[in-house]
């Protein structure tokens, strides 16, 4: 199925008014970067808090959350489901050979079940128990939960560019996941992390894709 | 790639001592099961806790857990990433038509991303945080994390057999996600949810799939 040009341009969901102030963070960021780096047209359908909850937004998404993807007769929800729909229907995200292409599907479930959960953690704990008994002592325990992942993705990463030969949809969910440490301090911890990062913030597609999101933050009208 | 017949039987890796007495909640367990439900023959590699974190098994898995996956030149790592593979080789797990498998391919991510986290998290709380002051406050507020994803869970599926129309590599990760509720009197709580897990569990794949892990436990050799 790749290369299949597609009739429809296919629609997202995104918040109405950015959480993180547009600093690229929300779920609608990795789909906006994926199509960027496939070169395909999107639209955007922007969403508020309060109808994210209501039923006609849960018929597309069940758990009530962006970002969503609509395509002709296709609906989809959680976006690494989505990112990989586009890199399997579109040539740049994944390698052709079939065993790369395996290890870089595997780097896309690392990101998401072995990476992000601590460091969602976080941000869990942040946002819903700053105001607890046990904050101050307990986050460094998440901490240090988010360093024992990182020592090991430090480790396998070494001096290369991207986790296994050419940049995939596994190093997009996996940067994605790392830049969600913005004003941690912890991945400054990690140079070579950092550095990796730093090499997919740089990637065009993603810069356009930021530049995206940002523009329904500040106003101003996407290109 | 569907149907391929492989000359390799592939090899994955195990508990050498189960941590949770043979009830199946260690990653192979869905790595077996999906095995099972295409009838692909595999080997089993038992590891040690020790072993697990040492430089060998870090080359396949660099993470340092279970379970990998190794098919001639192919090693993967990650339990979901694995099913996805196994998913993509053989039928029997992903429909054959492209929305639906689209839509299926939706459902590991949602197990993986969106439902297992708190259910983790749980877990977290009751192994590395039993002894601090906060466990007895915290655990109910980890619990409702949990229960509402339940919630959503629940109303999408409604009174189905299955997520999306028929059994598929989507509701193997889930059922095992909600597994790892057992005991908590949290899954209880929904009739349905409970009812769609026993009906994963009277699979006879999974049935074979569990006797096998079990028979680890054990000593029992497997069938």
């Amino acid at each position: 199925m790749r290369n299949q040009s597609s009739q429809t341009v296919p629609t997202i969901t995104a918040f109405e008014q950015s959480p993180d102030r547009g600093q690229g963070l929300a779920r609608d960021m990795p789909v906006r970067w994926a199509l960027e780096e496939v070169g395909q047209p999107y639209d955007v359908r922007l969403i508020s808090f309060n109808a994210m909850k209501e039923a006609t937004h849960r018929a597309l998404h069940p758990f009530g959350q962006i970002s969503t993807y609509e395509e002709g007769g296709l609906a989809l929800f959680e976006s690494g489901a989505i990112v990989f729909h586009i890199a399997e229907r579109h040539a740049g995200l994944l390698p052709q050979d079939a065993n790369a292409r395996a290890r870089a599907i595997t780097w896309m479930f690392a990101a998401i079940a072995t990476v992000e959960p601590p460091v969602v953690q976080r941000e869990a704990a942040m946002y819903l128990e700053r105001d607890k008994t046990w904050y101050e002592e307990r986050l460094p325990l998440v901490e240090d939960r988010i360093r024992s992942r990182l020592d090991d993705l430090a480790n396998r990463l070494g001096d290369a560019d991207w986790l296994d030969d050419g940049f995939s949809a596994g190093d997009l969910l996996m940067v994605q996941v790392l830049r969600r440490l913005s004003g941690s301090g912890i991945l400054e911890q990690y140079p070579t992390l950092a550095a990796y990062v730093a090499r997919g913030e740089a990637r065009p597609a993603f810069k356009r894709a930021f530049d995206a999101q940002l523009a329904v933050f500040t106003g101003q009208v996407a290109g």
